[in-house]
């Protein structure tokens, strides 16, 4: 049995309570929160005050970027095994009192949606072997895929998932004001956002792409830009376009050489 | 029974074949196009000569939208219903001489994908009542959603369906070449760009955004921009950036007014 004490108790924190709830051989004997009252749930002891903590095998932080240095000062006890679950923050934010690790899913969590955990991957990181042999083997109770993966190359997923999360997020919002200006209804470009995304799953995003920037349609796109009044949406539309044709053109170069 | 003649076989014409031949009270009785080879299959005749097309109630234009004026004018037949299907080309762009009209599936094609054409959007005009009464009810037979959509419309529905489409696929893309550049895995984001899109399903992609710009964790965006190298991914990571800070601002100026 894998004892584990969660401290935050926001979004990451709740699906983690959740999922290693119903898992087998993990148990949550702790959560810590500033802001829950003292209770006992099921097998679970809720506190609010660091000095209540007891063993366990490990301590989860599902805290704010930021808070997580101070934190880990704070702890009262020393050589345990300590994991935040920031995608970029470096493990070496936990004070060197205790063990540091990272237990990193790769996922935006919501309040209210069920998430798949199995599906979620799991970034994991540890200073001593057996510590990340433990982490691999919750990480493997509760997802498909787990990866050991350095603080450096966790950033540069974290960056990524920026762009395919939070850019993409941002262009259905833009799409959406648009068409709310125009008096249309945003849902009729849903079937397509899925259609784009499945076709992802299955094919290159290279090999996927479509559109007026690739064919190089110079009419369209210029008729576009002359529909758009924001200036800021036809600077995006510009650079995104250029970005495109750029990506094939230099293919095509490459091709020809 | 509605009697349709498709004209052209590339991803669209075959999507049309495919989900028309297996939908009660419509029959596919000729397609033409210039590299198909004269044939029959089934209930329907492969022809390439303009000259062999017989009566129908329908003919839709699946060809590129720079082909759609000449092969309109290039009909030897007057008074006919003649459909385009692109959400670009005004209906006028179909000769006078036959009855104009759009039948404009709001979707991306690819040739191998199978498409769920109940749930993909048909945006139809034309020019009389009666045409539009049997568009819709062509529409009807294979999709939930049909919906009259004047050309002025449907352009913008064009434009909004290039950003959540062309410019997100190229999102992905450019994040798997920055993964591949640091030798990380662009799976490891399939799911959270899987959530990204099933959580604007249910809620407003708005209140759906999260991550360092809209947070306004300036450290975040400044480590992220220290670890890209191309100065072209490093201008459109700043410009979406401040354009997400941009539509948070001024809704919090807003609030306070």
């Amino acid at each position: 049995m894998i004892h584990v004490v969660l401290l935050g108790y926001g979004n990451v924190g709740k699906h983690f309570q959740t999922v290693f709830g119903s898992t087998h051989g993990v148990a949550v004997t702790q959560v810590w929160s500033p802001s829950q009252s003292p209770r006992t749930e099921g097998q679970t002891q809720f506190i609010n005050d660091l000095k209540d903590l007891k063993n366990a095998d490990l301590y989860i932080f599902a805290v704010k970027d930021d808070a997580i240095r101070k934190l880990s000062q704070d702890l009262g006890f020393e050589n345990r095994l300590v994991a935040h679950t920031s995608g970029t923050v470096g493990m070496k934010a936990i004070d060197a009192k205790n063990r540091a690790a990272v237990f990193y899913p790769l996922q935006t969590f919501s309040e209210h949606a069920k998430l798949d955990f199995e599906s979620i991957p799991i970034c994991y990181e540890a200073e001593y072997e057996a510590d990340r042999e433990l982490l691999q083997d919750l990480g493997n109770r509760i997802s498909n895929t787990v990866q050991y993966v350095s603080s450096e190359d966790r950033k540069k997923l974290h960056l990524a998932a920026t762009w395919v999360n939070n850019f993409t997020n941002h262009i259905f919002d833009l799409a959406k004001s648009y068409l709310e200006e125009n008096q249309l209804d945003f849902d009729l470009l849903k079937p397509l956002i899925k259609e784009t995304v499945a076709k992802i799953q299955e094919i290159d995003p290279h090999d996927a792409q479509t559109g007026p920037a690739k064919r190089g349609d110079v009419n369209t796109i210029e008729n576009h830009l002359g529909m758009m009044r924001d200036p800021h949406h036809k600077e995006i539309y510009t650079l995104l376009t250029e970005s495109i044709q750029q990506s094939f053109k230099s293919e095509n170069i490459g091709k020809k050489l």
